[in-house]
């Protein structure tokens, strides 16, 4: 068994771990510290290679393996022609293909006198797992009243606006965007190159509106990845490799229109992280506060990572273990009638910036820009991400450290097939 | 000869072949786009369990191979106590060479109920090849007129500080700093946490001024890389492997202070590149504009990568095949009186940012806060970038899409021995 097979055989092992975690009705899906089956594919020597398909059912990028670096982008539609836009969603699909499928992310006939000659900053580089995905935000149906695009009517009721969440700080030029494109892959340069691109085919119908690049950690495939707060972080997750879990959480279905089935609803928000007021506090406090041991990932008061996540259990006192405002707690299926999301999350660092402090006594410095760039996918958000978050945004113990700056949803239709557009059905 | 020999003997053909270039006079530092042997090292199956030595001779850093990330910060020292100054130097020092040459980038008698206990964002990762490289710079000397340290004797006249060149706009927020620390690893997740213990550590005798990470794209070893523009980047350097090279153009000597010898002093300035403006011009004009061809590097009028730079070269009417005010031609050691520097630059990608362009007509717009990180390392800056430099300010036709946004200036100085601190000798 070569090294490749052995990794295959190790997640095997860990998805059939995990749907049987799952069948016992004792997952715990939570929104900061879970990842599990999304974790990363980081050893480059066997992946970086690996083309991940563009054409398909569902789009990639949602339950492909996670990669090393993403760069995420938001964009406001500024034509007002419906062709404009669809020809727009053209060029885009088509770029996104090649790139994701050529071996040199560049033009097919590129040579020296070719196109992209302006461009090839990836000009033999691995594919490394490229990814790109898109979505379709709120206001592409409908903006300050108007259906600029004649798609008032299709908009999907799972799309409805999130409500303001307790807490939040969403800053406008890290919010909303009438389309989203994101950008994964094992390489920095990858996913910044092919948002270039993207950003060079606007021609006039699109600008961008936001965007933030983010990165996961070097942990092994079998391994659960610490996250920036030193937790291990995806140690139960919506199994991606298990159908049913997929199909009742994640995928949608003939609940929505049609246009939208096999697509996914994907909630992703910057949330900044107090890394330097984290990194003063105290071992028993910090697990407190996220409900597990930080060395091991076990539950509190267990001692292995994958130990049964126990809500009921208390201390000699009768206190509850694992406490009533942890995050694990809060955001256990268990505690909120079942709901789970698929986590997709990356880490972002921005350096450092002038920021306003969610710590008392407010002030103001040069602070990390660093923290979380939460993205979830699910059929529904509103029995997905609002109805795990809302109770989260108030109770939260981890909320002292994290701050929400900004917030996008967006529809991510099915995969394209050859010949089509993404999102084509929307527009027939 | 097994995979990782194979690439020690690919590095020293290289060498080899960069040595012969330089001892036939032929060689071209050009400081957007060479970068010769500091190359990435970029096959994380072999490299990223490395440990680069923290002690000896040199700061590790600078003749590293380079690697996948950065994050350089520069810090303001706010005690005005020469003993904090020294113990916060001390502190430093120990985390440095416990990070680098730990297995785990924690502290040596981590478990569950020792420190790091509070961090660990790094527990269980690969060692990624982790430097950690530090630097004065003159405001440590003197500010404001103030002698805060007793150090003003001792400032070096190398580290003089920069003019202000043509173009330069500068941002206060990016600029400048008493002392600069670097991290350089093949992990963005290892360097982060690497700054955030150094921040962790500054106990209110330093405040962090400025920030900016980077990373290099992923190509082979015996692959010349491609920068964001798209055009191989590191054809010449200085060769690393070349102590006479080194000591040369990079390493301090006897010219100046002894605590100084064998260090290096280090230029860094973000250039913002106006990528989307770049990316709409034709091929022949990029080339024109570098002095080189895109797809195989070599110089215009040549056919292959490491043929010779001809600057006399004319075409049949007498014109320069390499323009006047190409890249290429400005940077060249035949244009500065032979000065090299030891070029290691980084790219960064800030994701968007609203930024006011040096691009006719001006205007304010959302565009990518994206280019280089430039950096380089020299015996003398006077003698190296900014003799360089102050012509291409001038003259280089890249800088129609370049903009220096910020400058720090800083003198690295030696290696540390197993007990002292770094920069010890200036202290004492």
């Amino acid at each position: 068994m070569n090294n490749s097979d052995d990794k295959l055989a190790n997640r095997n092992r860990r998805s059939f771990l995990t749907r049987t975690l799952v069948a016992g009705g004792i997952a715990a899906t939570a929104p900061l510290t879970s990842n599990a089956l999304a974790r990363p594919i980081n050893s480059p020597d066997t992946a970086s290679k690996a083309i991940e398909p563009f054409y398909g059912k569902h789009q990639a990028g949602i339950a492909t393996p996670i990669q090393r670096n993403t760069y995420f982008m938001a964009f406001d539609v500024i034509t007002t022609e419906r062709a404009e836009l669809i020809a727009l969603l053209k060029a885009w699909t088509d770029a996104a293909a090649e790139m994701t499928q050529g071996p040199a992310h560049m033009d097919k006939n590129a040579d020296p006198e070719q196109a992209p000659k302006e461009m090839g900053a990836t000009l033999g580089l691995p594919n490394s797992r490229l990814t790109i995905t898109f979505g379709f935000g709120p206001t592409l149906f409908e903006k300050d009243g108007q259906d600029r695009f004649g798609l008032a009517s299709k908009r999907p009721a799972a799309l409805a606006d999130l409500p303001r969440f307790n807490g939040d700080q969403l800053i406008p030029e890290r919010t909303g965007g009438d389309i989203s494109i994101q950008a994964c892959a094992d390489d920095a340069q990858v996913v910044e190159y092919a948002l270039r691109r993207m950003v060079s085919l606007m021609n006039g119908a699109a600008q961008i509106r936001w965007a933030q690049t983010g990165f996961t950690a070097g942990y092994k495939p079998n391994e659960t990845p610490r996250n920036q707060m030193g937790f291990k972080d995806g140690t139960i997750n919506v199994p991606t490799k298990d159908p049913a879990a997929m199909h009742q959480f994640v995928w949608a279905g003939n609940e929505g229109p049609d246009w939208m089935r096999d697509g996914s609803y994907m909630v992703i928000r910057p949330i900044r992280i107090a890394l330097e007021h984290w990194d003063k506090m105290k071992l028993a406090f910090q697990e407190q506060t996220v409900g597990r041991h930080k060395l091991s990932g076990a539950p509190l008061g267990k001692h292995h990572e994958f130990d049964k996540l126990d809500l009921e259990a208390t201390d000699k006192d009768g206190n509850y273990l694992i406490p009533e405002n942890s995050h694990v707690r809060l955001s256990a299926p268990e505690s909120n009638d079942g709901a789970q999301i698929l986590r997709r999350a990356f880490n972002f660092d921005n350096g450092v910036a002038q920021i306003a402090e969610r710590w008392p006594p407010w002030h103001q410095s040069v602070t990390f820009d660093a923290g979380l760039l939460f993205q979830c996918y699910q059929r529904d958000p509103r029995t997905g991400f609002t109805k795990m978050f809302e109770k989260m945004a108030k109770f939260d113990m981890l909320n002292q450290f994290t701050t929400h700056i900004g917030s996008g949803l967006f529809a991510c239709p099915p995969g394209a097939q050859p010949g089509e557009f993404i999102g084509q059905k929307l527009f027939s």
